[in-house]
């Protein structure tokens, strides 16, 4: 992420941090560090949104070390910033007043599995794929899959999802419980291993998606799943973005339980096939995963066969085999780095709407339209099984009024998105970038409510200050 | 419920409602009630819990008008009641400190079907069967059945489950979004119609479960699903309860896609037969519903079948025609009130734990050798699919001595849970009978930090006092 502009945060009105900082340094030793790189490694995720550093960047091991350290800045009112892996695109981790940064990396063990009770409970900093790979002899998996190889902690903590939730669900669903550290420093537990529960407030659901504005989560408890007997992949090609929408909307209307249905455009299969070396036809396209037993997955395939050939489908190509698939799915998650070989040195700005499936075919015909009039390269990609997709933007970083184009496309993808009874992110979260939509799509009386909550559970406002509900 | 002892609220700080009553009668004229009848009927759910009336109470139509019956009982800090069809279990609506009870009963329209969407939004009185009643031409239902023929919006406050949870989900899963009135009388909205979303604090989930104490919930938008192609109910005997619970455990560990799964013992069974004229044997028994394609459905009787008949199991007796299915579902829901006849007079004090699915057999197994040496006529219930089962004790209002051995055989049905890693509720909620286990198996840190939110939203605690997070 070099050549990102560095934008320090405002004098901030916070104290000389050199006392806290030693007083971290008498807990954690050399796990703790002010070398710039760090500083600036630590002050941006995956986006377009400038680097804000924090002051100080901490690497707990334990629920303890993360406890005495937000203590420590509770005494002095200093703000605490949790960080996973840096890959968040709305710019979460920014630190806009400053601050300690909490890194979980090195929280990162898987510590029970229950394979009688398909769950597991892991520290924050473990990310998916090693989770997955830890779990490669049990016959279970985590589907939740957002592009990168985020982690657990984070995916908690903007409620993300990604391919499979269509299926399985988001992070909303799939979190059984969460160990959180506090504004005050108290270690709490939420949920229980039960799969249900009418016991008290759903604390596990406040704090997923709350961004690390109500408390730091350190450890997660997952539902896991078994490993379908039949899997299934495959793409094909349609005349259009709309006849491939309008295919997902039968699909899910007809309740056909994809494991995966995910559009991806002619532009991005043209940067895919540059990019990863392969020769898909460069057509609006359907990503398609079946999960079942052989027959469930047989008949699931001919049903969704019959209603692709009434959108003009063409081009089935099928991936039975394990590694077939992985390429296949590979050549997916990969479209974003491919858009971004096609202007190097551009970024991406990734929007992240959703919206009642019934709408989906009209919001991405008309987004389609609107970003051909704009002119940008803005290739779309998404969940349409959901109702979520993403057109991405890719902008020199240099050209001040690309940025201000890909600003009002966005906005404009928001209104639409909310006209039609959506949100304006469906798994992005809200951080720095959709701050300005909170009000518009949740109304002032929410907004106050979540602002009471937040100011209830920190009242110094050290959490992640300036993040989701600073509107 | 005639025969409950009536206890006054305590002389309760309240001031003389007499005003307050004239100004709701301004607004309501003739919808507000201080008939004694109808208060004592509004004091008190379907449990043991002794009666405690509200002053008046409010049957409003709109969600102004229960803005404005809020913002009244707001200026004067009076107790707020809301109230559906009065079928709770741990007695929620009981005015512990007097106040106003707002009986949502006239708010019964459904506002709008999806049929696109398979979504709905109905006003929170609307019970589940009125709503299934509005749907039988629209190939739609939906799923969430507690015994009762509850409101809509009880259900949602109280987090409810039921039947067919094990594959539909409970209310956590299956509301999208609500309208509330909050404790200072404003509307606000919360959710949209896209499936998903990373917006902001996930207030939808804060209100269900909420049990009326945040705000009144006056509108939900629900989740529905398509009918299956074919469905395939059975009833299928076995020697022991640990027996069909170690069934029903290998069943959810092999991912059958389960609608319904669920035991009733052999007592419940007898209860069962002299109350629906029904011959059923008495046995230990699974009550099974499978969902799905007729190919789909054939795949998971045969699974089923083969799992249990490692377990011993005997005599299925299948009901594939509708009016089949029909009869013996009422005769499962209706077990509570065979119950009931076989003591007339005797009262119902059902318990409702929850634990991982794992230890589901070791937890009925060791609960009904306690119930046996209790004494106590305590038959069990439940739906073992989601590790949640009840064990109904029926017992005799006069005596103080066997209220006493239930409250005392309750308390450790819970404690085995807690220690098992489950819930003290699966689906009936806190209200006043759980109160006292609310630490135990949250935390205090938990149930503080509930507590901060509590008085955030309803700095006056005027919303349901006394209940959930009193403790």
């Amino acid at each position: 992420m070099s050549g990102k502009q560095t934008m320090n945060h405002p004098a901030a009105n916070l104290p000389d941090l050199a006392p806290l900082i030693d007083q971290l340094q008498s807990i954690l030793g050399e796990r703790v560090s002010t070398s710039s790189s760090i500083l600036e490694q630590h002050g941006h995720g995956e986006s377009w949104h400038p680097v804000q550093a924090p002051d100080a960047v901490c690497f707990p091991q334990s629920n303890e070390e993360v406890a005495a350290i937000v203590r420590l800045c509770a005494e002095t009112a200093t703000p605490v910033i949790a960080f996973g892996t840096g890959t968040s695109l709305e710019g979460q981790v920014q630190a806009v007043k400053g601050g300690i940064c909490i890194d979980l990396s090195q929280m990162n063990q898987v510590l029970e599995v229950g394979n009688e009770d398909l769950d597991c409970r892991v520290q924050a900093g473990v990310t998916r794929r090693q989770l997955n790979q830890y779990l490669r002899d049990t016959g279970l998996f985590f589907p939740i899959d957002p592009g990168a190889d985020t982690s657990i902690g984070g995916m908690a903590a903007t409620r993300a999802s990604g391919t499979n939730a269509v299926r399985y669900g988001t992070m909303r669903e799939n979190v059984l419980g969460l160990t959180v550290i506090t504004a005050s420093g108290e270690i709490i537990k939420t949920g229980t291993r039960a799969r249900k529960s009418a016991a008290g407030y759903d604390l596990t659901r406040l704090f997923v998606g709350s961004e690390g504005t109500l408390g730091v989560i350190t450890e997660v408890s997952l539902r896991l799943y078994g490993l379908a007997e039949a899997i299934s992949a495959a793409i094909v090609n349609f005349p259009d973005v709309r006849s491939a929408a309008e295919a997902t909307i039968q699909t899910i209307q007809m309740g056909i339980p994809m494991a995966r249905i995910e559009i991806v455009d002619s532009a991005y299969m043209k940067a895919i096939n540059a990019y990863s070396k392969t020769d898909y036809p460069e057509l609006d396209t359907l990503f398609l995963e079946f999960h079942g037993t052989h027959a469930g997955v047989a008949e699931q395939v001919q049903m969704f066969n019959e209603i692709s050939q009434d959108f003009g489908a063409t081009g089935f190509q099928w991936a039975e085999q394990e590694e077939d698939r992985r390429q296949l799915w590979r050549a997916r998650h990969d479209a974003y780095y491919a858009g971004l070989a096609v202007h190097p040195g551009y970024r991406g700005y990734v929007t992240d709407i959703c919206v009642p499936i019934s709408r989906l075919a009209d919001c991405i015909a008309e987004t389609q339209a609107d970003i051909a009039d704009s002119g940008l390269f803005a290739p779309i990609i998404g969940h349409v099984g959901d109702g979520n997709f993403h057109s991405t933007m890719f902008i020199d970083p240099e050209n001040e009024a690309m940025l201000e184009k890909a600003l009002e496309l966005d906005h404009r993808m928001v209104q639409r998105a909310l006209d039609m009874g959506g949100t304006c992110t469906g798994e992005h979260g809200i951080g720095l970038g959709k701050l300005k939509h909170m009000r518009h799509e949740h109304g002032d009386g929410a907004v106050e409510v979540m602002k009471a909550i937040k100011a209830a559970m920190d009242p110094q406002n050290i959490m992640n200050p300036g993040k989701v509900v600073d509107c």
